[in-house]
């Protein structure tokens, strides 16, 4: 099977990118000596955890528990749910658990931490720490901390954060200062707790830009990140790898011509309608054209406008190009965690190859 | 089963309103005699197909082959794919008519209409004729259309056209203006063929608001429309429909509190990261936030920001509320045919109740 046999739209993916975002990221935390747990919400792929998890402890981070249940059921039983958790959705993670699972959650709320622990099988627990994006957790000297620790009681496993405003970084030097503040608050955090008596074993933080441009980890048990193993145009744009390091893209037939524009058949469900890159120094539309095989050979065409099933290809002045209806280009993603999403399998190419080497399952859904 | 059973975040569908929704397009058309040949690329459901068919002549319209193949096998024959066809799907379509399906399909290219005649098994096509959006199709004047009528031979059945630019409409007047040109504009490519003597028995037009509000709809045979269905704030906006017939909404947990607002866990996958009522009269982020039934409680309470698993809600001033974690809201989407796409199963209330009274598959992917 190659290329030209797959249904379109379809999501492709380049394993050798991939093996190569994920070595630059076990490189850059190996240089700490901090262990990665990687997050499996971009990808939602058991053979990319398994390629994420080489030479790491084995956990996994998830954003759903469809996705716990998933890789619970393949054999991955260290498990973060990094979502605040609700009382309601504790039974489901018990039956998990007392399948054979060992799926921690986070919470900043002190009726949840105390549903927690009058749970009859109550999980790991971490609370969470806001670092500065204020979306959720605590920030690290709330005056609530110390009770939230005490409600929790034995629950308690230590503290995480994300530090999401990193997405709003541009430079090295922004990246580094955002993980240094990241780092800080969650081990201020981690070592209050630890002054008033309660355990702190996990002290953990990350993002894909703040664990590749940290400076230094001192008291962070493990990192999260998920982003950094697919890339897209948005993390190209804010410096977290090059933009050849994107390794997933959506396979598209052209079904329209006119002068000066194509369209194909990759709209707002294929590609997602994230404009991430609408705040980016380079706005990318809906994403990138790329040829067939993934090479940047339209300059900077892109996706001007997505239906939910047209994307309008406007070629770059300086490169133009025709194509014939049927004739297949890449289209690469503003933000892969929502493109891959309306995916059911990733089609894997090697060293961008037209032969499909292998089909590979997402977990999609909640 | 009731709403407090369901996982977060999940799809709610009220079929009152969708009853009620389907009643006023097939009264709009009733009114010209005209029969619809229902979109369903928004639903991609056989229940709600069955409900949108009732008094029609029984022929749908889908966007992907995967509808195509789902509808088909549901025991649905007459289906228009309005995507405009490449050489590579049509074996996929003999497939399916083979198997008994009567899968039309559509082109406004002259080399992939020689390869449909050229096909052993050709499928009935119709022309696409742009009638101002500029997406897809030929102008109605075009000098081409005979030319590619010849190329298909006995395979042509006749001309479509899709007024998307309809969505740019803001009065009755706008609509009924567009309606007539997409009206003109189609009749007068059948007008046309017929001239050349080629044969034209269908002329299709529509898009929800047009087929609601055209004046006349003279030589058209049939009109297509599909969001009418459910509904969204934008068609609200447009004035398609009020903005308490929004049948479909995203049921949702609130997962974090701090002053001001309130975290919820259907964030861009659950709820679509589609902004189109960006530019309508009232920009309501990424949804509008009901009560738990589905009620307008909260003033104009929005998500307004939308990350991979959370949303958060912004309180309007004005009806400022606050609720525990775990409590349930619903979401009304800027565009439904985004949002249901994220969720492979509706679950079903009647008249704002609480009661599951059904669960209805989705058909997604391609």
């Amino acid at each position: 099977m190659t290329l030209d046999d797959l249904p379109t739209p379809c999501l492709v993916l380049d394993r050798t990118i991939l093996r190569r975002n994920i070595a630059a990221m076990a490189a850059a935390l190996a240089r700490h000596g901090i262990p990665l747990r990687p997050h499996m919400k971009t990808a939602k792929s058991i053979d990319v955890a398994r390629l994420a998890l080489a030479g790491q402890p084995g956990g996994i981070t998830v954003s759903t528990l469809a996705e716990a249940e998933y890789f619970a059921a393949h054999g991955i039983a260290d498990i973060l749910y990094a979502v605040g958790i609700t009382p309601q959705k504790l039974d489901s993670v018990a039956r998990l658990n007392a399948d054979g699972a060992d799926i921690a959650v986070l919470t900043d709320d002190l009726d949840t931490a105390a549903a927690i622990a009058a749970h009859p099988h109550p999980p790991r627990t971490l609370i969470e720490i806001d670092s500065g994006e204020a979306r959720g957790g605590l920030a690290p000297d709330d005056a609530h901390l110390l009770a939230l620790a005490a409600r929790l009681g034995p629950s308690l496993a230590g503290v995480m954060t994300h530090a999401g405003h990193s997405y709003a970084g541009r430079t090295p030097e922004d990246m580094a200062r955002i993980a240094e503040t990241e780092r800080a608050g969650v081990v201020r955090a981690a070592e209050r707790l630890r002054a008033a008596g309660h355990p702190a074993p996990i002290v953990s933080m990350g993002s894909s830009p703040t664990a590749l441009a940290a400076a230094r980890l001192d008291g962070i048990t493990e990192v999260r990140a998920g982003v950094y193993m697919f890339g897209d145009l948005f993390q190209a744009e804010i410096g977290t790898h090059q933009i050849d390091d994107i390794a997933v893209t959506v396979l598209a037939s052209v079904i329209g011509r006119r002068p000066g524009q194509l369209l194909v058949d990759a709209g707002g469900l294929a590609l997602s309608k994230d404009r991430s890159t609408e705040a980016a120094p380079k706005d990318w539309g809906f994403g990138r054209v790329l040829d067939r095989t993934g090479r940047p050979a339209y300059g900077d065409a892109m996706i001007r406008r997505a239906y939910q099933e047209h994307g309008i290809v406007v070629p770059d002045p300086a490169h133009p190009f025709d194509l014939p209806i049927g004739a297949r280009i890449r289209i690469a993603p503003n933000h892969t965690c929502m493109t891959a999403a309306a995916h059911d399998r990733y089609y894997v190419v090697d060293d961008s190859g037209s032969d499909i080497v292998a089909v590979w399952p997402r977990v999609n859904g909640w």
